[in-house]
């Protein structure tokens, strides 16, 4: 089968490998049908060292169980499937608190004998745990926002729930990247009175404007703390969404909190400490977030987007088919494109 | 009248000051009938650099009104009254939120002519907005209670709260010190089902242990996090509370919560940086607290001391009058002594 392989930073290719198949009775085998580049996957590709191996690609995927292992019982051959970013048990002390992403039997795409998504096929372990059934047809037009489930569409809402945003409050969203976007679907979902968007593509910011963004500050840095504690009486935003990962977007995200606020940070950290610790602890702002448990989200999500009261597929601005994705990672990385979609 | 000020490190002294006295319509003036010395006021004592005007020392207070000014409504001469630990109107949007450590127009004692706790009287400014009137008389045995809620009862109840202590969960405390202690109170009375103390000092786990810490670990550091998983089934702490403030104690207080826990830090961060921030990121760790909104927190916890439910009086281990004072910095340094209570 054909399916992408990373050999070092900006090196992406479509290749021969070989096909999926079972290996445990927990297994499922899924043909993949959309599959996607996130923004995540820009890190290896700016930066990672030449490995001869190369190093299978992709976590965001849906497609059709093809053939399900012995003992899986929630999905069967034919059922159109959508993944989460990481497989889980769905048993585990973890994923029954709704922390799919700690999963104590659980793991990555593309390692260890695991397929990544974006490719023709996937082996999924734990399907019971892992795969949600969608019952529409393959090629409906909601396939983009039922795609978005799978990462960019959790973890937005991850940083909303994270952040504690709800009616009535004041949200300041750091990262107009996908990430960031669907943070805005997620605080209009959850009820927030005013979204400010902290970001500068124009067309970025334009569908945040779509999407429920108030108001749009353009600056970094301290220049943007100073924006957005002027648009907020001087007081701060009650809930901030960190969806970037750098150590200053951190510090931004931290000092534009009002007090007694909450930080909820999915950008993954490029850098290790966060800084600006003590004033985070002198204005009781609570710092929270980490991976999107998207297998405990999905189910939640899915309604909204089945009956059309959210939308995050629009965050797709390229469509392309597999051989397309080395050039989908170039768009990325030249910010070109803003999130590419594999359709197979 | 006579006053406890510092100038420099290790030096403490009671002298001769000018009486305080009523400044602003809204002040009350507060003849002190107990106070202490709070484990903060050993950072300046440890350390401060040699000030030829001295420092006026001393939050932690109980008193009578001696005067209130013209525009005082909630407290008149003769009440009995607590203070927090500083002093705010109670009416600003951030007061009306339960923060009163954020108030807009509020402030700390023993600084802009305000005087400090451990002296004969203060001038307590803002009265109706900070002082708690206690329906006690001034020698009740329950004064050494009813005074840790001035600061280290509430401030272990905010560690707890901001852990998201509840029923059912472990907690884990990093310091054996009198906030530490006043944070197993908390989390019992929050209904922990168990509580592991970290600490070494023989007598400080005997009083956590009837507080009703469950399990002690008197390693520090690296050995300490492998204690603690072990005793939680390699799972770590639902609610970490940082009582200490140190980078160490803070790292150990991340690395010992579990995957989707909290940490409440109450303990003054005495460096920069949070470290170990991609850790907790991770495993979806929160990380919350700052200093406690104690005026908020005494009318919540004021019936349970009356009503001898909780008993956090008994960290006071040496009494002694205003004189004293200077020999309780010592003492306290030292660790010969956990808590000192001043009685007038």
């Amino acid at each position: 089968m054909r399916a992408t392989v990373m050999y070092a930073a900006g090196d992406v290719r479509v290749e021969d490998v070989p096909d999926a198949q079972l290996v445990e009775p927990t297994d499922a085998l899924v043909t993949v049908t959309r599959s996607a580049i996130c923004g995540s996957d820009l890190w290896p590709y700016k930066q990672m060292e030449s490995t001869p191996g190369g190093r299978r690609m992709g976590h965001e995927f849906i497609g059709v169980v093809e053939e399900a292992g012995a003992e899986v019982e929630t999905v069967e051959k034919g059922d159109l499937v959508v993944a989460p970013f990481v497989w889980s048990d769905g048993t585990c002390v973890f994923c029954r608190e709704g922390l799919h992403t700690s999963c104590l039997h659980g793991g990555r795409y593309g390692m260890d004998g695991v397929d990544g998504g974006q490719g023709e096929a996937v082996r999924v372990p734990q399907a019971d745990g892992t795969l949600v059934p969608l019952r529409v047809e393959k090629d409906d037009a909601l396939m983009p926002s039922l795609l978005t489930l799978s990462d960019v569409m959790s973890t937005g809402h991850h940083a909303a729930l994270s952040a504690e945003v709800g009616p009535g409050k004041t949200v300041a969203i750091i990262g107009d990247g996908a990430v960031g976007l669907c943070g805005v679907i997620a605080s209009k979902r959850l009820g927030a009175e005013r979204i400010i968007m902290l970001g500068h593509h124009e067309d970025r910011i334009a569908l945040a404007r779509e999407f429920g963004a108030t108001d749009i500050v353009e600056d970094r840095g301290e220049e943007a703390v100073k924006r957005v504690k002027e648009l907020t009486d001087d007081l701060g935003a009650h809930s901030v969404l960190e969806c970037v990962g750098h150590e200053e977007s951190t510090v931004t995200a931290m000092l534009v909190a009002r007090v007694g606020g909450a930080v909820g940070r999915v950008g993954v950290p490029q850098e290790d400490p966060i800084s600006e610790g003590t004033s985070t602890f002198f204005d009781n702002v609570k710092i929270a977030g980490g991976p999107a448990p998207a297998r405990a989200y999905i189910e939640e999500l899915l309604p909204d987007v089945l009956e059309g009261r959210i939308d995050p597929g629009r965050v797709f601005d390229r469509v392309g088919p597999l051989d397309d994705v080395p050039d989908g990672y170039r768009a990325m990385n030249d910010r070109e494109a803003l999130k590419v979609l594999i359709q197979l």
